[in-house]
């Protein structure tokens, strides 16, 4: 009896240290799917909020979840025998439970990334850990009010991850989007709403494989018999695995080509969406909740995206909120009389032909319990951003965000030191627009008269018969430079990264103590062959649109062109140039 | 009693857990072993061979595999208990064989990698999950007629690894070679043999790491014993690091220089040739079982590239094939009396003067095992293959393939937005030479007469002392050009890596449902500076090589230089441009 | 009782899994935070010393560790049961030993990353498995002199961390610097200390992830009770987050941002430090172990790279040596009595009022231990290093340390490849300082003489208004030559990456035995637009400071330039050229 206990307190532990390996996951996964300027950002938010969690959870949480019953179910009461009883106070579970609330917390991150403030992130991180993740999970897992219903929450779709989801969705309200995620007419109506790839897919899925592995220990932890275990080992690997191939197939028919970063979201969604029954349903349930979650996970973020203009960069919303309610339900919906509550809900009482009146009570329990931690969550989580935005701010300062948080906020100059990065701007669609961001509004160009001769030498430049313009210029104006320039009929361009090299002025960053010089800083050089009576316009057109009186603005040269051959045609000279070609 | 099989019932379901970690590994070396233009489509076919294959060991491979026997010992009789009877059936058997089932089927992406069309990968690993290894898992695991032979395959050296390896090697030859591998004069005979770099060894390394972790559970999840789960973990640590040890003398005698893929490869061929006999051999057999996997690694994956020009971008061949072989004969020559069938193998009887004949019979089993599965394996991925090839095809597109097949199969542009990638062909020696690349074969030169006047203002080049011709041009071509160039003298140019910039055509693709416009796309720069004499035919030769007729054969612009400084001799001039110098 | 026994045995191996798996957080971590050009290299130097301690092990080191005591508990007596007693082997105890000992082993490699040669690297490796980690650990765990006297050591702060530590800083001390990360004035003073920027945060961050992960083995596998268990999963949990929280603090107010890689540091700080007393302290103790070693990594990683200019790439020393010391002290000190020997440290000694003076004998024992083991460590890894040095070297040569080790010890021409790689010297401050530079001290400017006229052609480049004038170097030159530039009074220039292309000489390295030709070697250009009165004096200037008389010194190009028009001013001609801007 004593080893049989000892097995599963063993496990216990085990899926402790897995769950905890999910951090790696998150980190992972909101790493790879964002961009390489915030690498170090969201890595450093990932980690914090396991660290500051943990200290928010040893002074508090912890106690509010796990202390005795009061209020009605409400909180626990918190004692300091974790201080004073070292020998006897029940390690285990408080450990297994801080690796949950953890979990909880990390969620947000993904949702919010890109564009917090570091310190704010920590203090509401610190919030969610402290207080509102310990008192709902009192209410299910510590004896309060909703365990006491017959709540079905076997390992938190509803007390972990849909707490984290509506943190996330609140939270990247409140925030707004990243600077140009969205493009906006002068009413303030989207007009686009841009791409912004992750910077590395691999990493991204690294982390959806370590999620899911981990989360063998986060549904599988609390089992109490090698039957159960093995149930749940089940449902937790066909969920994910129907969920995939759903999205699979659905994004395949949809956009005519299957989706990577969708089919990897789906997984997790799946997991979200078993993780209330995994041990109350059973294959057929299973393979429901997760084929709906395959679909609801693409349907939810696009929406969110395309329709509400809602800029949640990892798809923590899609995943984590949407599927932790449907799993919340469908666990009412399809537990098996074998569950914890020992009654068949509706679908399968109306199957079996048991009472389904009370199958019908079950899932009535499943929605006031899902409804009253929403309204928790979103109860104590609009304060928190409310006062953090007040006073010292939720959102990172615009030039600060389009130079990456990295730097900015860490005085990381680059989480990849050594690698080439592609301009921004050459991220293939993921272009900051010049409209949206603030700093830019400041643009006068009247200044610039009509009169202002630019190009003295245009007589000289028209004795070759054609000129080279190469301008050299901040990386994130390609693309309104290319769009001034294919409306004055020039739309041909080769663009190219270079480094622009200067004496360094200012304080400098520091790389383990250490202080690094940048005295190398990316820019774009863009070089546009014309026919000389073009050259005015151009040089013109270029000033016009890169000018925004700030320090590095740019430089342009000119020079001459003895002549041009386009390689298909053969034609020389002007006819060489008349058009742009792709590929 | 209960509890001690508790200890082992929990044990089996975390080393389920960890096979199902391998699947993360698998993806990172595959991913890490090729190019990072197809890095989202390797790690999709490793998500959804698990994800696929869990849907058809649902259906149908679970009961082939597992169900009550029949046929004399060919399959098992699936029943639906796994849908009526959740609450009896035995879920942890079911996962543990379902974990191990998506083992073998993952092994054959990578052999396959960077050309297989993502739905043909989809149907033959579903094929090879629903059927193929059952049936022959059934022999071996399920009360099959191998299983009462007693043929030793532990953990699956054969019914795995082999199985894999057979469908990897097959399929390789099926699909033939990646573009660009080989170099064939126009006889077919293959003159050269590129190297396709992997495009991460990190992630690759990373891979390897979490495989020999996950191994642990491969190995020892049905140990029944603390004993002979010690045993397990020794020689599954032994063996592998012997073989690297092995490869890494290995590698340094034969090429001079110790080789990182291939001892990462050797770590991961030692663990597949210990998988068969790790309960069965002592410590010396395991040394030696290590130390010929790690020649025969080296050996096999050699021969089939340099020889049979057999490509396997990620040694899958030698890794699972060979040694999967190896491992099931060698357990059968180091099996000691204690492992499951009683009989020391051949070594030991004569070693120990046991019986001899016994010892052979345990060998002959070992052979007659290893035949029967691979002729299974083959003729029924065979006729997979087949039947794919004459309806939909097993082969991407030549010029999917070589765009990559993220950004064709899957509408992922990149894998890594924000990074420079650097032409595939300045990928240091990996280039698609032009006479392996079909849509190239079609090139005529023809109408480019000799009286062409590509230069007229040849007299006003003439002007300055030397030219610089500059040309834009397709990555792929970069080979085609330097050659032509070094055959009329030219040897010295300056490549670099910049972005043609024009207005898109053509259907965009989605990341996460939101259209990516590709407006700008990758293209070298070539800067020749010369004589003005050789202009002419500079230019001439640039043309004639690049020409294709299609959209995108580049140009070529001309301009004037003053003059040429050569550092080290301090000559200027044409004495500058003599000779061309590389570090 | 059989089954009780079986549940830790079995976690016991589970355990020794964990720990394994930490190696790949070693690997991930060492390639994280050095630079790309070494990445393959250190990756097998972490694969490496896992596979060839693993042999030292079997053949020796298990011995002397696990054998029976002699000498006085000084080392234990190998037997040959290894070998020709497998059955009754004691198999776990032998695997679990085994894993420790590649973990101190591995820790060396950092510290000593990007600079030693691979074969030195093995030699030594070899030799820290074989003898002086199993002698030292025999002392702790074999039943030794130290466990004798009651040393506080649950899981090798002492006999792990600080014997890889004190391996680190004698290795490093020997090695001497990075070039170019510490440059001298003339009499060797250090003048300036370089950042050299890991290549990437994120893998190093998962490798910190999966170590703490790992740790939960590391710690937790030796346990004997759940009570045991848990309360080493809080201190193992507790610790670091603590050190985590304190060093974010700690260098906010310091640098005025959050460090990124110290916060990661110091979770592995806080793990290192609380691995002596796991089982021993509470978490009042805990915490205050977590908080110092939150400091303590910080303070000694900068005082060693900016005091006492030891070059530890990663922070080895200032982790394991630092930590590893502290953690045993403080295992002593706060020790509570019912941890394994029963007394009081003396902190609770003296608050408890129980013993003070047994409670300064535990202390007393463990600066014994320490001390001890630090001698230990020192007298035999000294005479290893100086016998390497004599014989073979232990330092890769400067030219191949400079091109980077992959390509010059394994043949990897890059482990990225694909990826556009910034020239080393574009890495922000990164930079070989030629001083500091062994072959570049050759340099001799003697022979061009001030007569030279490089530029007959003056008079034509000086009928345009401005000069271009382009400079293709090595890339290690950039930064010499953008200070001599300076120096001169040019200091606006643009520096990209191109390749320069020849004709290949001498021999080829080898990818997975296939041959492969690097005819695209990188270089830099640095473009420089400057007056034409200039021209002479800035080709002149470029001459001397790229001279060295090597083949690859590079060349120079001249070209008119029609105008140059700088856009935040409006300036246009020399105006324009006047002042360089940097964002």
């Amino acid at each position: 009896m004593e080893a049989l206990q000892a097995v599963f307190s063993v496990w216990f532990l085990i899926g402790a240290a897995l769950v905890f390996f999910m951090q790696a996951g998150f980190a992972m996964v909101e790493t790879g799917f964002t961009r390489a300027k915030n690498a170090g950002n969201i890595i450093m938010k990932n980690l914090m909020d396991f660290c500051i969690g943990t200290v928010a959870f040893v002074l508090l949480g912890g106690g509010l979840l796990l202390g005795e019953d009061a209020l009605g179910g409400f909180i626990g009461i918190p004692t300091i025998g974790l201080f004073n009883n070292f020998e006897s106070f029940d390690w285990s579970n408080f450990v297994f439970n801080l690796v949950f609330c953890a979990t909880a917390a990390t969620i947000v991150s993904g949702a919010m990334a890109e564009r917090t403030k570091f310190i704010s992130y920590c203090i509401y991180s610190f919030v969610i850990s402290l207080v509102i993740y310990p008192i709902e999970a009192h209410w299910v897992w510590g004896g309060g009010w909703l365990s006491k219903l017959g709540f079905i929450d076997f390992a938190g779709s509803a007390a972990i991850h849909t707490v984290g989801g509506v943190c996330a969705l609140i939270g990247a309200i409140f925030l707004g989007a990243r600077l140009g995620k969205y493009v906006k007419d002068e009413n303030g109506k989207v007009t686009k709403v841009n791409a912004i790839q992750g910077h590395s897919i691999p990493l991204g899925a690294l982390g959806c494989f370590i999620l899911w592995f981990g989360w063998y220990g986060f549904n599988g932890a609390a089992a109490k018999s090698i039957t159960e275990l093995g149930q749940i080992f089940a449902t937790t690997t066909v969920a994910p695995a129907v969920a995939t191939c759903v999205t699979l197939l659905f994004t395949w028919i949809k956009n005519g080509k299957p989706d990577v970063s969708m089919c990897l979201n789906a997984s997790l969604a799946g997991l979200v969406a078993i993780t209330a029954g995994c041990q109350a349903v059973d294959i057929i349930g299973t393979i429901i909740i997760g084929a709906v979650s395959g679909i609801l996970v693409v349907v939810v973020v696009e929406m969110l995206d395309l329709k509400c203009h809602i800029d949640d960069p990892v798809g923590a919303c899609g995943v984590h909120l949407a599927n932790g309610i449907w799993g919340t339900i469908a666990a009412g919906l399809f537990a098996t009389s074998s569950s914890i509550n020992g009654v068949d809900g509706p679908i399968y009482a109306l199957i079996h032909g048991t009472d389904f009146a009370e199958g019908l009570k079950v899932l009535g329990v499943q929605f006031l319990g899902i409804l009253a931690i929403i309204a928790w969550t979103a109860a104590t989580i609009i304060p928190t951003f409310i006062i953090i935005k007040k006073t010292i701010g939720l959102r990172a300062d615009a030039e600060d965000e389009l130079k990456g948080l990295d730097v900015t906020e860490h005085g990381l100059i680059t989480a990849y030191a050594g690698f080439a990065q592609a301009p921004e701007a050459l991220d293939y669609g993921v272009i900051a627009t010049v409209g949206d961001v603030p700093q830019a509004e400041a643009i006068t160009v009247s200044h610039l008269s009509e009169n202002d001769t630019v190009i003295p030498q245009t007589s000289h430049a028209s004795a070759g018969a054609f000129t080279k313009i190469e301008i050299i210029c901040k990386e994130r104006m390609l693309d309104s430079l290319k769009n001034a320039m294919v409306k004055i009929g020039i739309n041909g361009m080769t663009v190219s990264h270079v480094m622009g090299c200067g004496v360094q002025k200012g304080k400098p960053e520091y790389y383990r103590g250490v202080a690094v010089e940048a005295t190398l800083l990316p820019k774009i050089q863009v070089d546009i062959v014309t026919t000389s009576d073009n050259v005015s316009k151009a040089i013109e057109t270029a000033k016009k649109t890169l000018y925004t009186g700030h320090i590095g603005d740019g430089k342009i040269f000119v020079y001459d062109v003895v002549n041009v051959v386009k390689v298909r045609t053969g034609e020389t000279g002007k006819a060489a140039l008349m058009e742009a070609e792709m590929e």
